[in-house]
Order: C-alpha cells, then sequence, then structure tokens
C-alpha cells in the first residue's frame, strides 16, 4: 500500500467514516455515502461515482453489504447506489472488501474481481470481542445500584467475549466464575483468575450470583435454572441467535434480562471502523500488498 | 453487637435504607423516614419516634446528619423530625453516628452521648473510592464512541482514587500515566503498571490523551496547560471544590469537561451503604461493643 | 470412583508418589516401585504383586512407561517387573493409564484391555504450562544479578507456556513483548497487556532485550538474530527438540543459553503428579466411572 | 548536574559498580575501591586518591559507609582509605551521600559538608521492595515442590514489600491472604485481589496456609500460633530484627524458616545500585542541580 494505491470507501455508518480516516493515514481515499456530518481533510467524499476520475484498488463496503442484495447499504445517502454500478471503476486488479458478504459477492466475481469478507479473520473477532466486553460491563453499570466490585458474577462459555470480560472484570474486582464444557477450558479460567465449574455441575451454584452473562448461542438459561437464580440477579445475553435465555420465562419470574447484540458498532463506532482497517491492512500486508 | 442491639437508622437516602438492611443480619434495626418503596421484613418501621418502645442503642444519622441545622435530613418523610426530638429515646450510653457531622453534634454531646462521624475514617474513604472509580470509568464509557482499551488515560495525583483506577483501567486495557509530585508516589505508580511522570514535567506530555481524570482539588488545568489538550480528550474532574479544572476557559476551548461530584450515593447506592455499615461495625468492633 | 475402585499406581518417580496421593483421598491405591522415603498411610505399598488379593481396575503406569520396551520405568526399585506381568492382577474392564505411550501398549490391547495416555489430554498439557513457566521464571531469577520487574523480555511464539508466562510476568512488573506469525495471536497478546510484533518485523527489536525466552521448536535464533541481541541477553529455550536456537553460535558470541526441558518434574514434582492425578479423574469423570 | 558535575564513588560492593555506572550516563565519575573485575569505559578508576587533579561535587560513599567508624567500608581493596582523607578532595559546596550514614557523619558536617542518608528516602524504600519481593518469591520456588500457583500464602503486614508481593503472587496464581490490624489496610487488600483478615481473628485460619511470609517486626508467630500452622508449610521471615518468628521452637516444632534478610543486595545488586543511583539523581533534581 503506498500513496498511490486508491481506496473507495462506499456506505454503512460511523464505523466506516472511521475506517476511512484510518486508512487514509498511508493512501488516497475516495468516500460515497458516508455520515457527512464528520468530514476529515484528507477523505475525498464524492457525490456521484462519475466523478471519480482514477481506477479504485480497493473497494471497502459496509457490515452488511446490502440489504436488499441490489443496493450498497448507504443509510446516509439520499440516492440508491447499486453494487453493480461500481464496476466500471475498478482497477483490473481489483480486490471489493465487505462485512457478512452473501450471495451478492457473484457480481463481482463473476467479472473476476475477489471478494473478501472482513468478518472471517479471526483477529477481527478478537479485537471486535473488547468493545463487546466493555459494552456489556457498561451495561451492568448502568443498570445495578450495585458496584461490580465485590460482585458474583457467572460467565457462560470461555470462547473470545468471555476471556477478555475476565481480564476486565477481575481488574475492576469482581469474582467472576466460568463455566464450561471443556476440562482445558476450565484449566484456562483457573489460571486466569477465575473460579471454573463444569456446566454438569453449575446449578448448585446458580444461587450465588448478582450478575450473568451468556455466551453460548444455545438456550442454557431455561425455566429450571432460571427458577434457581437469585430475585435481582441481572442476565445480559451476548450470544447470537438463539440467545441463551427463555426470555418468556424469565420476564414470568421476574429476572431482568438483557439481549445486547451488535454491541460494538454501538457503544465503540470508532473503534469498530479502526478494527476494520487494521484488519484490512493485515490482509493486505499478507498478500505482499502493504 | 447481638441481638438484643437496638439500631434506629434515621433520615437520608437510598444509601440508609441499604444499610439498615445490612445490619439488620445481626441486630434489630428500627427505621424512620427511609424511602417507603424499598421494604425489608427484617427492619421495623416507625411512622413516629413514639412507636419506639424501647430505648436505642445506637442512631444512625444520615449524610448529611442535617440541612438546616435544627431537624434531621429525611428527604422521603412528609413531617419534620427533630434532632432534638431522638434525645428522650436513648440508652444512657447510646452513640450517636452521622455523616459531615457538624456543630449540630452539641445538641447530644452536651447531653453526654458520644457522636461519631464515619466520614472521618479512613477505611470508608478507602471503600468509597471503589464506586467513585467505577463511577467515573462509567463516564468514560457513556461519553466516549471508543474502547476505554487502547486509551491514553492520565490521572493526576496518587490518592486513593486514582490507586483504584489505575487498576480497573490496566484491566480494561488502558495505557495509564500517573503524574504526580512525590517521587515515593511515582515510584508507587510504576509498580502499579503505569507510565508515571512528575508534574514538573507533565506539560510536553499533555498532547497525547485522549481521556484525563483529575483528583487534586486545586486548579491544575488552567488556560496554558488546556490548550495543551487534544481538541477531543475528554475531561473528568474527580476533584472536590475548588476542582482542578478551568471550566470556563475548557468550554471556550471546546474541551469536553465533567464535574463528577459524590458519585458513590449516585451509581451505587446499595454499595454506598454497605459501606457505611461496615465502617459503623469496624467501629463497635474496636469499642469491643460487637 | 468409589471406594471400591481399586488403583494400582507403578513406578515412576517422586511425580506418582503424589499421584497415589492425590487418588487416595476418594479410591483404594495400591503402589509398588514408589521412592520409599515419602510414604502415606492412605496408600498400600506391595513389595510384589503377588501379594495383591484382589483385582485392578485402574494402573496408572509413570512417564514415560518404559525405557526398554520390556519393563515398567521403576527408578526407585531394585527389582525388575515387566509390563506382561501386570496383566494376572487386571479386573476384565481394567484401563490402563501412562504417560508417553508407545508400541508397549500392543501388550495390553491384544488381550483387550484400554490403554490411555494422559499426555495427550489437552488438559494436563495447559496445567502443566504453569510448572513450566514458574521454572522458567525461577531459572531468570536465579541466573540475572538484576529484577525480573523492570526488565525488556521476549517470548517468541503464543501457545500455552507464552500465555501462562505472560501472566506472571506482567505481574513481577517485566515488560513483555510477545512475537507470533498469526494476526490474531498478536491481537491477543495485546489484549493480555504485551506489546506483539509480526515475527516478520521482530530483527529491529532484538536489542532491546535482556532475557528471552523461546517456545518454538524450530531453529529461530540462528547466527544473524543472535549477532543482534545485547551482550549480556539471556536466553531461556523452552521448546523440544530441536529447540529454537543455535546454541554452537550462542556460545561462540558470548551469549548465556540455557536449553531447559522437562521443567515440571524438575521444579514442582507434587504439583506434576497432582496435575496427572486431576487429568486421570477427568478422563475418568467424562466416561461416567467417578 | 552537567558534563562538568564530577562524582567519587567510593567503596561499597556491585551496588556502588552498578550506581557508578549509572551515574556515569551523564556525569564525570571517579571511583577508588570498587570490584576490578568489573569495568566500564566511562568510570574513571583512581588507584588512590592522590590520582584526583579535581575537586569532588558529590561523594557517594557505600551502604554501609564504615564498619569502624574510621575508614571507608571498601571490602574489594586492599588498602584502607579513611573517611577523613576525603575531605581535602572536595569542592566547597560538595555533598556526601552514603546509606546507614551513623555517628562518622560529623567528621563532613563539623567541616561545612552536607551528609546525605540515601536510606532515609521514601522512594528508596519503595523501590527495594520489589527486589526484596522477588528474592522473597525466589526462595519459595526454590525450596518448594509445587508451583506458588494454587498455593495457599499468608502474608502479614501491609507495608510496602506486602504490596508489592501481593501484585507479583497473584500475577503467579497463588490464592494471597493479607493479615493486618488498621481496617484501611483490611480495605486496601480486598481491593488489591487479597483476602484480608483482622489480626485479630487469624489464628482460625492459620492452618490453611502453605507458606507464610512474614513483614512485621515483632514476635508475631510465638509457640501457640506455630503449632498452629501446617506440618509442611514454609515460613519466610523477612522481617528486621527482632524478627517475627519464634525460630527456636518452630525448629522444635519441625516448622522450616528462613530469615531472609537484605535480600536487595543479595539477590539484584544491579537494580539495587540503579536504585540508590535514581534516588540520588531525584534528590538532586529536588535541590535544583540537576
Amino acid at each position: 500500500m503506498n500513496k498511490k494505491t486508491v481506496f473507495l470507501v462506499a456506505g454503512g455508518d460511523l464505523r466506516q467514516t472511521y475506517l476511512a480516516k484510518s486508512l487514509s493515514a498511508n493512501s488516497k481515499v475516495y468516500s460515497i455515502g458516508l455520515d457527512k456530518k464528520i468530514t476529515d481533510k484528507k477523505i475525498i467524499p464524492l457525490n456521484s461515482l462519475e466523478d471519480l476520475k482514477e481506477k479504485v484498488n480497493y473497494v471497502i463496503m459496509p457490515l452488511p453489504v446490502t440489504n436488499d442484495g441490489v443496493n450498497i447499504n448507504m443509510p446516509f445517502f439520499d440516492e440508491k447506489i447499486s453494487l453493480y454500478s461500481v464496476i466500471p471503476y475498478l482497477d483490473h486488479n481489483a480486490v471489493i472488501f465487505g462485512g457478512k458478504v452473501g450471495k451478492e459477492s457473484a457480481i463481482f466475481t463473476y467479472k473476476g474481481f475477489e471478494v473478501i469478507d472482513y468478518l472471517e479473520r479471526e483477529e477481527l473477532s478478537v479485537l471486535n470481542s473488547v468493545p463487546t466486553s466493555e459494552g456489556a460491563i457498561q451495561l451492568a453499570m448502568e443498570e445495578l445500584p450495585t458496584t461490580i466490585y465485590g460482585m458474583n458474577v457467572l460467565i457462560t462459555g470461555f470462547g473470545r467475549i468471555s476471556k477478555v470480560m475476565i481480564k476486565a472484570l477481575i481488574g475492576l474486582g469482581a469474582k467472576v466464575t466460568i463455566t464450561a464444557r471443556k476440562y482445558s477450558d476450565i484449566a484456562w479460567a483457573k489460571i486466569y483468575g477465575c473460579r471454573a465449574i463444569h456446566i454438569n455441575d453449575i446449578e448448585a451454584f446458580l444461587p450465588e450470583f448478582d450478575l450473568l452473562y451468556n455466551t453460548i448461542p444455545a438456550v442454557i438459561f431455561d425455566e429450571q435454572r432460571l427458577a434457581l437464580l437469585k430475585e435481582n440477579c441481572l442476565v445480559i445475553d451476548l450470544a447470537s441467535k438463539p440467545g441463551g435465555v427463555d426470555f418468556e420465562t424469565a420476564r414470568e419470574l421476574g429476572i431482568k434480562t438483557i439481549w445486547a447484540l451488535s454491541l460494538p458498532g454501538k457503544v465503540a463506532p470508532i473503534t469498530s471502523g479502526e478494527i476494520i482497517a487494521e484488519t484490512i491492512q493485515n490482509i493486505l500486508s499478507e498478500r505482499g500488498e502493504l
């Protein structure tokens, strides 16, 4: 990537704006359809693709790329710009990046262009677990009239988000318990300073917790388990569909439950944009194009 | 303290309610003038002091004890109850506890009763620095479109709040810089994982920070220093009057500043009440009355 | 596993003794060929297999099981006991556990007995990285006339040992740098509080380090890289054969290098024995035999 | 302190050598009576004070300054050099630094020279608690056949050494309990992630510990308390005279006890020398002479 490399950042939310800023430090960056309230001297905004007077090496599509399968997801732009309309402006070696790329990629691959989904990169998932963790902690701080310090917190699962949350919650002085199935996960959780309990044995411990974070995308918390929780235990579910909680039953039992999805873009759009920019740079570096 | 010990918890905000709850685990607790929305089977609420049929060993007055010098600070009660009116209900060895005790204590000491200000206890100040720290971090999370992780944070001073914040912020992955005057404080800050810079040398570093917490109650951040900050640096002032920031100038320079006082009662009233209860129990334990 | 379950712990070093102790808390444990200096009321020592008057459910062989392919590895026993000679004492459902099980397992599997190598369990590798990490830190403390605190430490690789060492070294106040190839490992290393540098870019940083731990089993430190190290940088190689250092060249360059293998059994035999016991109990628990 | 400032570093052990090295980065440094095995191009060694051709601004005496009250403590030098003999070489504003300065300072103060004991500086005590802590941990690693990880460790007192040890031991994965008398110390110990027990209540917990560090210089561990310890609990006493343990009784009870004094100079002479150099520079900075 050098000063002659040309990026086009198209559509999306605040994350795309900060991604464009981040990339503009070392490259020429055009943008179309970003939030107009935030401007940056280094980014060249386009009103129309026709204003582009040079070929583009890399297009950065938003997350998700499209909502209707035809046009770029562009909530801050009055007109519609179709995915197809970008093709004439592409350098013959151009690469299209996007998040949650679906069947629409065929439009580009059919013409011989490579399409890369940055959401499939492991380091992006790792880095995104940081804003997710902070958003989840902020939620608990806002909801609870107690400190995180001294609280008994249960985290289900030992994936990326759990690992980041452990470090943050222990730093804040919570007493953290992890429940997982694999004995090696249990070993790790203990090494990282948690109490760790096998998922088969967790029920006896459920009445102890003041705060519960679920990260397992399967309904772990059915009526039987929900009934074991403390009355004022706060449940924050971070798992994607179907979530880990029987929300209906939780409501009937009077247990406060929050299903918190897509936290990175909500609580830290700047950081989220920078994470995508960093991931794209890693990809280019691996390809020897940086 | 045993089951025969009688407490009267009078007035105040939510903290008094949770303090009463905490004490009721091991003692008989009457209350008057607490928030009626929150009840607890173990606490005996009084409509009037006249309903008290036994002598009281310990009265817990709120923080502050009084706003007008005459009546107990009792925002959730319709009638006024004077400090003086409590006296007939006191055991001859009774002790009166309160926060920010002023000249009004003379009413009791004149009659031979001991008055203890729990706010003057070192452990209460230490424990209160935990909710202050969490409240200060929550504020930054809410205000900023970035994660705390990776942020350059400056904390001025190395008192109780700074020490607690260091641990929490490092747990969250911030890069923390402390500035202080004493070389031993600088040594400690480094041992606790921070960069530490003598206050005389701080100016050269000011442009680096994304977030600044002030804990020094003296106007450290005058025009000259504010002008050195990054445009979008968030300043959170935790120092009591006069604060550490020239707020007027900060506004003119477009630097966002929040003067965050009395955080414990606001962000964590339950914890704050429990902290006061724990402090009172420590005092009783030291006196051999527990 | 219940009081009627019968274990036979055979041969090996101090680890087997503590493993036997650990198992004897909940089961009947016979031993043969352990170090006689350490006894425990709950373990029943045998002078000969012929003294066994009941069938054995589980045999715990040492690590490694055998040195000559025929007899059990039994350094503390005067006579030789062949693997084969154990067979008549086995319950028909008996399971044989051992470490580094090789072709000798055929003796048992041919007769229909299951043989399990506990060294292949992930949690054992995770747990063993703790004594390895401590042994590696102890070595540096003993060799260096400086504190770990404040030292610039490089760790190559981001496997189990590296992860455990990061936590310990940061606790001691070292400045830790990780070098790895995968971008997701680099992301994790940063989250855990390290500086992280891609292996392709490490050479420019090599002159900074006071202490270097290698965990990659490939000769990373050839003449070119060794020549970049500080003269008094201590190199501790934790990688199995071939190790990560050209030891010959290191000696010529005057760089002190220690190849530290098999640390768990050396620095913490009790803990190592307990780790094996815990792993065996996990296996039995998974099989529903506990 | 500038290139024209002249230091004379006289006598002492390895710490003085590294102190001289550290000071020589920014000043002219003469030395006399240091260990001849370690040389440094920037330090000018003298065979005799008579070789000094310019006046000295600062003399750095060793720790302790003298063993006989007359001559400089100079174990690596064949001849004796009296304190008095330094005087003719001093600039009229010269300052004499030394550790554990006693009555011998009168020789200099009588002549109008200022004498400063760097051992009385708070930051030196803070910084020295780091090598003390590491030495104490190294000792336990060497003595015990278990890992520090998972161990129940008691630390008595909550002074500088305890605070540094807490951080290191928690990083290593020990379960740390602090016992202290002040409730504010108990609050801090909890905030730093320990269990904390009032000294009046400690006896009931004594049988739990695998490792005990004493930092209180008063015989806390008398027969009654020693008898409550686990048989194989290791006791490391870091307190200066009279120490905190009845060593005679401990031996009779078969409890292994190590009285570990003056660890910084033993385990980390380089770091210790650098700490003294840093302290001297702080003093000069405060005086405006740097």
